[in-house]
């Protein structure tokens, strides 16, 4: 089975599809463009959430939810925002299909044509600084932390499973507030907790910064984001925090009372990580074999596998693993117990290291009678021979192991890829080997540009942790004078 | 702000709206017949989803994640889900916007139409089976038993917040099975599990029946479903489960290898509870204080609210409130201190029961000295002075007590508002009065459409539970024999 996957070398993109397919995440639909969650990868999906939402409420946010459908109009009110989402859109232009009067079908009925069309959210900002105008008069209604979970739709040209989809699953934050420094202060936290988030439970590696101003979100005074590297050498970015100024209370005419008596607008901020969080997962850990899952996100985190000749046998064997799995499961630990009596061990063991089982336990006759087990963990294909006892204190040691593990391993391999580049022919001849790149840049849009043309890279972000780098120097593109280094890289 | 709630008796219908309204659960959007669910409302509804996903869980299901958007051709596969589904939705006909050439705004982009109009899904039968067509080949494949929440669209003309809205929130499972039995034992198995939702979490009594063929699903060979009785007197469909047959394994060819060998179309349930539950929730306790909400669903099981002349008594009595919250807590309770300073007791009374809260304990100067609180249960509105120590101890029985006595109340309304009715003229009698009437019925659709007619009642279920009344009898209406009893009401 895991000989069907295309080998990373061998065709990068290949791979990737191959993984999301046969290791049972999504698939594309009959919908263009559209993607299913399968019930494995939507399992996944479902653990960034509850640690989301977690990390969320703990921080004073609330769940609301907001309609799916935005009034035409409201795209416009916002002149930025109009250019960034009004484009690629689902247009909503009737409410009711009839039978086909010329035979068998059906047909829209064209009198039931809305009197203004309908745009399924490609992002919430309008309808809900919309409804916000309501919510909010005074100083004491502010802060709004509201955030939602929701699916939304952009009618992406080329498509990719979970990077780019017609339609995702995701959550926005949007927040409201009576004082600048409170809206960048939320902005900031909020990064910051998708940092967090990505190191500690993805075990992926990420650089916090702000974007430049081509790459900024369509309405936005400023944008943070988390980036990371894939294996291929593209930088992906995994999640972005937005200071919206007073821009759209302005749009929606959102006033209110202030301490002092005076009428201000107000200022907001909005937020986001979406189901693109899993290719960026995928990309991050996995390898020939298929899928690597980080024990904190992974669905299952032990496999147990017997092996036997008989049914007599077989029976044995899952009687005791059923017992063991009660130990684990009282341990904290999600097991399966793959007790499929038509497939030999060899086809399951490719399967369960295709779908990125952190752990898996094998046991045959003779080590049932010693009281052993064969524990083989997924990382780095390491196997050896445990006692039963002591099972579940082992296994838990190793998921904190594989956890640090895979993510020291995926940031020797960002170091080893991220490199400081003083020079236009070094630039064209680095950015072919991928990887991240600190260059000087003089901070126009006309350069950004020209070097995206030439090289298809972008300013990924201008550095706001460890990878600042405040120094002068001169442009990689125009020579010009710069005063910090900003990070380069070819992008998802 | 309570008296601002109409009474029920005055108008129950305002009165519904008015709760929803002022206790913060929902309210219109922008969008014709799409509701804003507040955060406070969106708080009650993530505790029912919290406790149903468990619970299906614990039945062997997964979630997963399939789109919102479905082909127009899918619709009319199955013949009569297209007389059910394919009426009023929401049509995406374009997939773009561009500058109106006249001047300022957005029009449709003539050259994105689509190829084929996309249907805003009002339920997933079509797409999910056009799915599963390629996951199921032998019946090693089966059972499938995959769920997911979702929103959903039907372009009611009529909308009422949560009970009839344009867009809802709901779940909607969808299983897969080898055999006949299997399917209808799911059938059954998830009304029961509905309808223990119900009666343990909701504290509202339902009866579990089956659907008479004009109110059955379309597309289903049976409809089960859980009826609760409102306090109005009319009856309300909170969750339905569906057995259907291989209806739509044949609409999308979908076909297994079964362990003999042969091909056989694969057998169907499906089945959904939805935002709906909010507004039956909402309408079996609440009184004209407000909202009354079980415990077990209740966003807050306690609000403390201090008394206080001076802002050091303020001081020091937060400072008690937030030892005692985090004891409560501690204990598993969800406890809320209203700190505001801008507003008097009698307000915050007033607010915190219009928005249900359980249990609201009080504690002045002179309750900080005596070591005791005044404890007000929402419920009865019942007040005692009960000492501090302990009180973790008394609310968690408390809460238990209230989650029983409001179920025990509705139970009671329930009992006192249904009548067996043996003759057509006390049926346009009674039905006037409102509640549950047990019914001889000669079981025809005929005869089921001229009483709807006459009075608007409808066979709300044949009963399945403790409401089954075998019997001989004769049809209120034509006459004709009859075998049992069936429940008819007035409905939301």
């Amino acid at each position: 089975m895991a000989k069907e996957v295309t080998s990373r070398e061998e065709n990068y993109s290949q791979w990737y599809n191959n993984l999301v397919l046969k290791a049972d995440l999504a698939e594309q639909s009959a919908v263009r463009g559209c993607m299913v969650i399968k019930p494995y990868g939507y399992a996944i999906w479902e653990k960034m959430q509850n640690q989301l939402d977690k990390m969320f409420k703990e921080t004073g946010h609330v769940n609301a939810y907001f309609p799916l459908f935005i009034p035409k109009s409201f795209l416009s009110r916002e002149a930025e925002h109009v250019e960034g989402f009004a484009k690629e859109c689902a247009v909503v232009t009737h409410h009711r299909l009839m039978a086909d009067p010329d035979g068998s079908g059906l047909v829209v009925d064209p009198s039931a044509k809305l009197e203004e069309e309908l745009v399924v959210r490609p992002t919430s900002e309008t309808i809900i600084w919309n409804t916000y105008k309501n919510w909010i008069q005074s100083w004491r209604d502010l802060p709004i932390l509201c955030n939602q979970w929701a699916n939304v739709v952009r009618w992406e040209m080329r498509t990719r499973l979970f990077l780019r989809t017609a339609e995702f699953l995701w959550q926005e934050g949007h927040t409201a507030h009576a004082t600048e420094q409170e809206a960048i202060d939320e902005t900031q936290m909020i990064v910051e907790l998708y940092a967090q988030f990505a190191r500690e439970y993805m075990a992926m590696p990420v650089v916090v910064g702000r974007k430049s101003e081509s790459e900024r979100f369509a309405g936005a005074v400023d944008t943070l984001c988390i980036e990371a590297l894939m294996q291929d050498g593209k930088a992906l970015q995994a999640g972005t925090s937005h200071f919206l100024g007073q821009n759209f209370a302005k749009a929606f005419d959102v006033q209110f009372a202030n301490k002092e008596g005076g009428l201000d607008y107000v200022w907001a901020t909005s937020w986001g990580v979406s189901t693109r969080l899993m290719g960026a997962l995928i990309m991050t850990h996995s390898d020939n074999h298929g899928l690597i899952l980080p024990p904190k996100l992974a669905p299952y985190h032990v496999v147990m596998v017997p092996i036997f000749k008989t049914e007599e046998e077989h029976t044995q064997l899952l009687e005791r693993m059923y017992e063991l799995k009660k130990e684990l499961e009282a341990a904290g630990l999600s097991v399966k117990v793959d007790d499929r009596d038509n497939l030999r061990p060899g086809f399951k063991f490719a399967e369960w290291e295709l779908k990125g089982v952190p752990a898996r336990i094998v046991i045959g006759p003779r080590d049932l009678a010693a009281g052993v087990v064969e524990l083989a963990r997924r990382d780095n294909l390491n196997k050896e021979s445990v006692p039963q006892e002591g099972l579940a204190e082992r296994l838990l040691a190793l998921m904190d192991d594989i956890q640090e593990n895979i993510y020291a391993k995926a940031l020797k391999f960002r170091e080893e890829n991220t490199f400081k580049v003083d020079s236009w022919d070094e630039f064209k001849e680095k950015i072919e080997e991928g990887g991240f790149l600190l260059c000087h840049w003089d901070g126009t849009a006309e350069t950004e540009a020209k070097i995206k043309d030439e090289t298809k890279a972008t300013v990924r972000c201008i550095p706001l942790d460890s990878f600042v780098c405040k120094e002068e120097g001169k442009c990689i593109y125009s020579g010009k004078p710069s005063h910090e280094r900003v990070l380069f890289a070819r992008a998802y």
